[in-house]
């Protein structure tokens, strides 16, 4: 995370933007072309997952690749970040989450601006995301503490698994879940479905943040790959 | 593995209920989009090795990432454990994993606690559940060999691979065996059948860390990735 | 990049011929084996994605693995090549993945030389090559950039995703947009609709440079993979 | 490849029946599993892949995990091997891949020695199995070359994308192709197929090795991953 400031924000808005232009418009390029539902969300897994990795790997030396507020709040909390830096990376994280979903409806010559109809409410869905972004977060810290750990792979990997162990599709990610409720596609959540969604993300992070801090104690050793 | 004991064993309790949340979870959502079973055992597949790999990396330094009886006593007869840990890492692995059963069953607002109706049973399963772990151990073991080589991705890939080609689909592991028993999902295994699939492990485990005593001597060199 | 022009030279269009050969193949066979779509579209990513990893793998160190006039093109702009071995490459570029069109049809036992009858055009299909473009460039010189990363997992899974999250299925690639210009199969395009696709990948991949050198400024650190 | 010559050939004769055992049970598990053929291709290829992914990482210090009578005599060629040991190298592969059937069989219930009744012939099919194993040995040359590139993962992935690109589904093995022409099932051959398509796998991994040694001189740098 060593390049000035703008930089770091334009990786942070073009990072988040492309991956919800990739889940969004891998949504609705598998929903048109099958009618099996499972097939779908198949494609739609690996084009996130792929998407993840390549967009990581490319920024991480930038900006650290965060293109999610619950992974930057994690940062801010154990100290990686001053608090105006997180909240300016919130910020564009939300406005390149945006402008990603009208990336994509362009790209499919759809309205570019839609509301998304699919309900995703409840108790199981909410814990669903929390133990969704609970699990990200502590893939993520557990493989930065190793030297040389894949954290892209990791992160890639972790997001395909969850896309499917987790009743809600895991969007694990404020500023996604946001940008998804502005389209009526395949990958869509309503608008009024997005805080109790964000809610148990940051819950999940938290706990994950705080649990981490004692799993990984830096006095345990770092290890192999 | 130079982590203190209690973040060993709940890295192994963690890691393994995790693990079993993406087993049952993935097989119980792919069971709901598709009447495929082909499809549906892909998506079980990706989803339990990207798993496997995300939570290998995450937990390796903390505590080798067994989360696997089987694996548990080879590492004790090579004496990398005492017995008294070795032990408690089973007991840990075997409650992490029903803990899973639980989480995954709550996230798909099923009953939380069922009895498998599926039956697993026969000398193919049992061979087949022999060569699987046969293999899964004298991977590991290889690849733990060379330096630097990536033990989460064979890990993952192997159990990948071990899905469709054993005709048990390669569970592999005890306590993910008992876990699977209390879930009448797609996951899931009758009760009864636990006892032969976990002594069928057992002996194939038994057999690669016996083999690999003599096929990865130490004297025998190490090289390249 | 440090084998002598020839190698260079034959590197460049052995790789474009076997990545030629290797998305047309693909899809020719994925075309017979199912009715789905998506399942078809999915074969035809697993197969492109992996040709790249293994073709970029093996011959990076040759040629630098670019097997696209626009990567070529980028890399000149950038001062990494003259311009006589970038407008060279471009030239067996072209010629090896026209060979592997040939290469594809006489494997599958059907004409060797065809007209593509698919309409690819519009401007959503134009944005879209446009962004798998960019997208691309981007990735390729932010992973490069950084020490000791995965470039060709990069560029493989970028591709994987483009596949699914652009309206053109991402060709992204001059020379392998004309070569298959003359497969009328799964992964054909018009030659009338050729130029403009051309056209909007080297936007994009300029677009892409020019905000690299911006973004990956070289006083801007280089850290972890 | 330090291990002493009775670990070499075991490492041989096992990595080669378990990839056997790989190729053939999996396919026979996805033939069960669904009635869309394209499926069942893209779950034997994940199978396969996955499986020589963990073998080859596995037994890579021991033997150099060749597994490949072709691979075995390129190696023979470049003056890596004796020629005792490549004779002893071949014939273990060769037992070792047998016994991968039986297993298979032994696994899925059914009889253990069959005749296959699948044709697989003709000039399109012998030219795909030259370019695959072409393709096979250069990549695997490209990749050894390079310091610390990934070898395991370019052999799996090279064959996952040749499995479609190929119209054969690319056997590019004599060992694997012997014994799959015991199996009557979705990987299988019929026995009299066998020799035409030995013959092009040589003819194509010796062009391989012949412009290998002109493509990748060793005066030609090494460079990075």
């Amino acid at each position: 995370m060593s390049a000035p400031l703008p930089q770091r924000l334009a990786a942070e808005a073009l990072g988040t933007g492309l991956l919800v232009a990739a889940v969004i418009g891998s949504g609705i390029m598998a929903d048109r072309l099958t009618d099996d539902v499972a097939l779908a969300l198949l494609a739609n897994t690996i084009a996130t997952a792929a998407a993840l990795f390549a967009l990581v790997t490319a920024f991480l030396a930038v900006s650290g690749a965060q293109f999610n507020p619950a992974v930057t709040l994690v940062v801010l909390m154990r100290g990686g970040l001053s608090g105006s830096e997180a909240a300016a990376r919130i910020v564009v994280q939300v406005i390149g989450g945006l402008c990603g979903t009208i990336l994509a409806h362009a790209m499919f010559s759809l309205p570019l601006w839609q509301a998304a109809a699919t309900m995703r409410s409840g108790g199981p869905q909410w814990l669903a995301e929390g133990v969704a972004t609970f699990g990200l977060v502590l893939s993520i810290l557990g493989a930065q503490r190793a030297t040389g750990a894949p954290v892209a792979a990791t992160v890639a990997l972790y997001i395909a698994a969850a896309y499917w162990f987790t009743s809600s599709t895991s969007f694990a990610n404020p500023a996604v879940t946001l940008a998804r409720a502005f389209s009526d596609s395949f990958a869509g959540i309503r608008p009024v479905d997005v805080p109790a969604f964000v809610l148990a993300q940051l819950a999940g992070a938290g706990l994950a943040a705080g649990l981490a801090g004692w799993l990984f104690r830096s006095d345990a050793g770092t290890e192999e790959k």
